[in-house]
This record gives C-alpha cells, structure tokens and sequence, in this order.
C-alpha cells in the first residue's frame, strides 16, 4: 500500500480499494477479505480498516450484507426490476388544490414512461395504512406522498422503515413526519402566517382572531405565524378568539366560530380573522355576508392557498385576500425531485435525504379585507392599503 | 415636520413623535392625536401615520388601548405590582434529571430576591391546565415550563394566550410547543442522535435497534437522528428493532422490548440499542444482564442525559454510553433569561422572544458498548474505539 506523506491510513485503505476494483482485482458482487485479514495484511487497526471500510459504504462503493460481509457494489445496484409505477398518496383527490398539484405531477411522470397509481388517505391513519401496504405490493418505483395529520404521533411509521429500507425513493408534499428524515416540498408556514397577519395590522386592525386546524403541521405552524405577529405588535391575544380544530370539525367549524359571535356587539368580536385555508374562509365569509354582518366592511376575512376562481366572490367583485399556493408547480417540482432521487439510487448513491424545497411566502392581496376606521369597523378600501410585499396573481 | 431629503415619510413621523415625548409636549400615560388629526396635521396619508405608529409601538414607545387610542409608554409599563415570586413546572420534581435542574433555577433566583412555586405536571394535559391556573392566580412575576406530550396538540393553548397576553415572561425546558413562539432551552436532539447512533456505527455495528418516545418533541427528534444515521450508512432499518412508546408505557417498554428478542437467536436481534434515556437503557442492561446476556459483550446499550452516577453500574466498572445533559447550567441558564426577559418586560420592550438557546451535544462513552467483532458479538473493548469528537466529563 503506497503511502503519501501525513495521509491518514485510512484514506490510503481508501485508495487502495478503489484500486483493487478499477483494475477489476476485485469485481462488481465480489466479497472483500475480513476486517482482520486486511489489518494483518496492512499492518493497521481494524478501527482504521472499518473506517475506510464506512466510507466507501457511504459512497455507495461497497456494501454490506448482514451476517455475510462487505462486497463490491455493481454500477447499478441489483434491486427489484423497474415496474415504471409511482405511488401518489395525497390526503384528497378531486378537492381543493389537489387535482392541480395532481396534474403537476402527470405532466412530468407521464413524458418519462411512468404511470401513476393515485392513492388519497383522507387524513386517516386506517387509509394511509392500506395505502402503504398497495405502494409495498405494487412494488413501484417511488413514492410523493402527502403526510396525514403530521401533528400527532404517526401509528404507521414501521411501513416507512420498511420503505426506507427497501430504498424506495420518497418525497413529501406540503411537510414531512418530523421523526422521518424524509425530503419534502413545501411553504414556509410560519412566514406566510405572518405576512397575511401583519396585512391586516398594516390596515389598522387590533382585534385579530384566528381559526387553525391543530393536527397537521401547516396549521400548527400558521397558528404560531399569527401569534407571533401579535406579540411583536403587542396586540391583544384574546383566547376566544382563536379557535383550533381537527380534522373531524373540519365541516363545522365556520359554523362554530360563526355561533360565537353571530349575536356580539360589533365591540366584542374580531374584527379581523386569519383562517386556516381558503375553504374555511369562504365558509365563514358566507355566513357573515347572510346574516347581515358585511365583508370586508365589518370583518375582514384572510385564508391561504389561492383558490381563486373557486372559493365565493366577495361583493360580486373579487376574492378573499390570500397566500398563494404553487399548486401545479408543487406537482412538477415534486415529480423532478423525485425522478432524480430514483436516478441517484440506480447509481448506488448513498441514502442521504436533501434539504426541503420551500416555494417563496406570496402575499395576494383580495376583496374580503379593508382597513379599519377609528370607530372599529373597517373603511373603503384605497389602494395604498396594500403593502409592498405583496405580488398581484398575473 | 422637519424632512431630510430621500427620507420615508413616516420615519419623520416617527422623529416628529420622538420629540414630543422629549420635550415632554407628550408624557406617559398622554394619548396621542388620533390618526386622522395627525395625517391632516402632516400632510401625509392615514396609511403612513398607521406605519409610524405602529414601529413605535412596536418599539415599546406607545401602546394601545383597545377601543380608545394610542398612548405614551411611561418608562416601566404599568403592570400588577410584582409578587417576586417566580413559578417552575416541570414534567417530574424528585426523579431524574429534574432535583438538578430545580437546585439550578433556584441557585439564581434566591439570591436576586424570589422565590419558587415549584408544580409538576407528571406529563399529563389536565394536571398542566391545572398548574397553569394557579401560575394565573397566584400573578407569578414569570414562568419556567417545561412542555407537556409536546408532539400532540395541546388543550390548553388559550392558557398560554393568556399568559402571553397579560405579558407575563416565559421560558421553556428541553422543547417548546410549535404553535408557540416561546422562547426555549434545549439539546439539539437530533444531532446528539447521531453522535450516539453514530458512536455504534463506529463500533461495527450493523443491526442497529432503539427505544423512543413518541409523544414528546424530544424522543422525535432522537428518532430521526437514528434512523438518518442508519440511512446515511445504509444500514438496515428493521421496523422490528425500533420501539415507539408514550408516556403511559414508560414503566414497561424496557420489558416489552426485551420480551421481543429474549428467546431470538444473537443473529435475530440487535447487537446494539439507542434508548429515549439512561432510565430506559439502564432498566434494559439490568434485563439482559440477569438475563445472561451479557453487555457490553453480546449487545451494546446508549442512552441520553448522562445520569451516572445514579443509573445502574456495568460489570461494577463503568456507566452507560450516553449524552451529556447540562442539568443544573441548564437550570441557571433558565433563571438568568427568565430574570432577563422580566427587565425587558418592565422597561416596556416589545414582545419578540429570542432564539432557542442550545446546549451542545457531547457523548460521554462508557461501558454499555463496545465494537463488534465478525461473529456478530462485540470485542473487548479497546481504547482506540472512542471516536474524537467524544469528550470524556471531568
């Protein structure tokens, strides 16, 4: 073993390996001697031979089989045969922001020769079980999938291990289970938070409430964004006013907040609300505008993902004043992240996950928020109300 | 209104403002013009005066009231006389790390004149909300807590609004709650992960096992230090060999683990185990010990919190391999910003809390593990197994 000077044993173990394999001494499937043959044979420790060893493992050089020993890796690793199938388990399908982000995904898995099984989990554990043991069955070739109520301790997370295990590719939509080093795409939601929060406070409101579900990290985060915002601002934070809800309410829970102050003195109630999605906030834009207490003149009314045309016009003239949502490039972008990982695991690379893709926090200022009058409800809308920050949708 | 050229207008608001309180035109307690007077007064629109206002008040300089205007900050905010009494919740008070923790707080905050109402929540939702109005009643000058089953949602966030909203400093221990932007002292759990997953790695091992909690943050980030470990060395990630639990189980994991591979071959169970903690691990060695299987030599153990001397002794010679817990520094660190944030609050600063202050994360080896020879059982342990980043304590 040639030794250059003040180079570490184990680099020079390193090279020496590399060596043995380019000049094929040692071939693809091979099996390297023992740890303690190679100490013996180099007059080194077998820490610096397991080190040197680890490396290589790590590059994807040599790997391991459990109880057998190290062994050369092939250029493409031997792996169950390309079935040319990726999973895409979304929490919906047909609703919402989903068939865009869907649509994303198609238009770049489909020009590559992949077909998709499309899987949703309606965020239920049950679901997202069954639908993990189809990805397993179906052996595909990756997996997007979005994560269900990340909020509380996942009972699924062995089907993960095994997917893990099994090198399937993985990435996340929208956040990722935080005991899983998994990729994800996503927004920052704190950020978001408080720049639709701060909007509000930049047209004078101080009554603020909130409507935030509490079992997925998107509201979890949203919710801190709002709180955050107000204590800088050192705004009242009214805990009737912020209401937290899961999954299960997701249908009432406009109504709840609505019930709360529908029979309150103007006086007594937010003049202003952040709500946790688009959906929610046209429910609740809905029932102020039939029961008399008008949008944005009395309560202005925020949400997040842009779901303009769909969600209720404001007044005839325009939407609810929102955080854009990247929707069918989410899809794309997914997609691609995805495609390179299965391409780096057919080249042996090493399973280290990459950092989170998070799209910029957009502002999209809409119809259903004004700034307040001294008296406590809320002006006409001029211009001027709308800050720099935020970027008009083309 | 003095203006310099290419100045913004509201920062000559904002100078304008500065000097009527200077020149006492404005004293504490004064209300200011109302937004209208001053944008006629000025020249300038609602929208700029809005924009000064708020920096101001942002600044601590003026407040508002809700309902009746902006006013002049006096020097110390007006607020509830102080009780100089200081509440401290803790999940455990007599076990564990916790009496070091407390003897920390307590070391910092006699001698500067408060006292200590100490409570524990035994990780329990109803026995926090509890502590939570007593901390409310009893008007404690601040509060030291440590989160409760931080990794599902919390029922009582509006105690914790409320707290917020009186101003009452806060700060946390070992986690925070993600909805909240509360400031917190904490390991940084996922990379003492990896040190400590890591530090089997070095040893040889391949079938790697571990115990976690899965309810708390903490026990959540230590399992995804683990399995990125595994992954970054594509080591297989057995779903057999990783144990998730919740607090309710915490008395009987250590036998439900052991029970799993008691009677399984050396070739079927792991040879090396990451524990949530020194409890876990020490109460896991003692089964296998009386158990006849022998640590460190058949199966190595690591845990967290270095609490020898208190955990079980290995062979009467050493302790677990584990990570450094700062206990009683973690203790006076959190009375010293505790007290820090009290100045700040009394001097009418505003409500930003600081960064999360994290200790570093150093493995402290011991005699629970050891590196493995080619059978699948560990060696003698040799000193050239300890890896460099590990620090011995004193």
């Amino acid at each position: 073993m040639s030794r250059r000077n003040g180079e570490p044993k184990y680099i020079m173990l390193i090279n020496e390996v590399r060596a043995w394999i380019t000049s094929e001494k040692l071939r693809p499937g091979q099996q390297l001697p023992t740890e303690n043959d190679i100490a013996s044979q180099f007059g080194i420790s077998r820490q610096t031979v397991r080190q040197g060893i680890n490396e290589l493992v790590h590059e994807g050089i040599l790997y391991r089989i459990q109880g057998k020993g190290t062994f050369v890796q092939s250029t493409s690793r031997e792996r169950t045969p390309a079935t040319n199938v990726i999973a895409v388990v979304t929490t919906y399908i047909s609703d919402y922001i989903f068939p865009s982000i869907i649509r994303g995904i198609e238009s770049v898995l489909s020009p590559n020769g992949y077909s998709i099984l499309l899987l949703s989990t309606h965020n239920d554990f049950n679901e997202e079980r069954r639908d993990l043991m189809t990805v397993m069955e179906k052996q595909v070739d990756g997996l997007i999938i979005e994560p269900t109520r990340s909020a509380i301790p996942n009972p699924n997370l062995a089907h993960y291990f095994t997917l893990i295990d099994r090198n399937i590719p993985i990435v996340m939509l929208h956040t990722t289970y935080p005991q899983l080093p998994i990729r994800c795409l996503r927004m920052n939601d704190v950020e978001s938070s408080k720049l639709v929060t701060q909007h509000l406070v930049d047209n004078g409101h101080v009554r603020i409430g909130g409507i935030f579900k509490n079992d997925d990290r998107q509201g979890v985060f949203r919710l801190k964004g709002f709180v955050e915002t107000l204590m800088n601002h050192r705004l009242q934070i009214e805990p009737t006013f912020i209401h937290v809800y899961k999954t299960e309410e997701k249908s009432s829970v406009a109504h709840q907040y609505f019930n709360k102050f529908k029979s309150s003195s103007p006086d007594a109630r937010p003049t202003a609300i952040v709500c946790y999605n688009d959906e929610i906030a046209s429910e609740l834009v809905h029932l102020f505008q039939t029961n008399g207490i008008l949008v944005p003149d009395s309560v202005s009314v925020v949400g997040f993902d842009n779901m303009q045309p769909f969600t209720r016009q404001i007044n005839n003239k325009g939407w609810i004043t929102t955080i854009e949502h990247p929707k069918f490039e989410m899809g794309t972008k997914a997609a691609e992240l995805l495609l390179e990982a299965i391409q780096e695991s057919r080249k042996g690379a090493s399973g280290r996950y990459g950092e989170d893709f998070v799209f910029p926090s957009i502002l999209v200022p809409g119809s259903s928020t004004d700034s307040i009058r001294e008296s406590g409800s809320t002006s006409h809308k001029d211009s001027s109300s709308q800050p720099v920050t935020a970027v008009e949708t083309p």
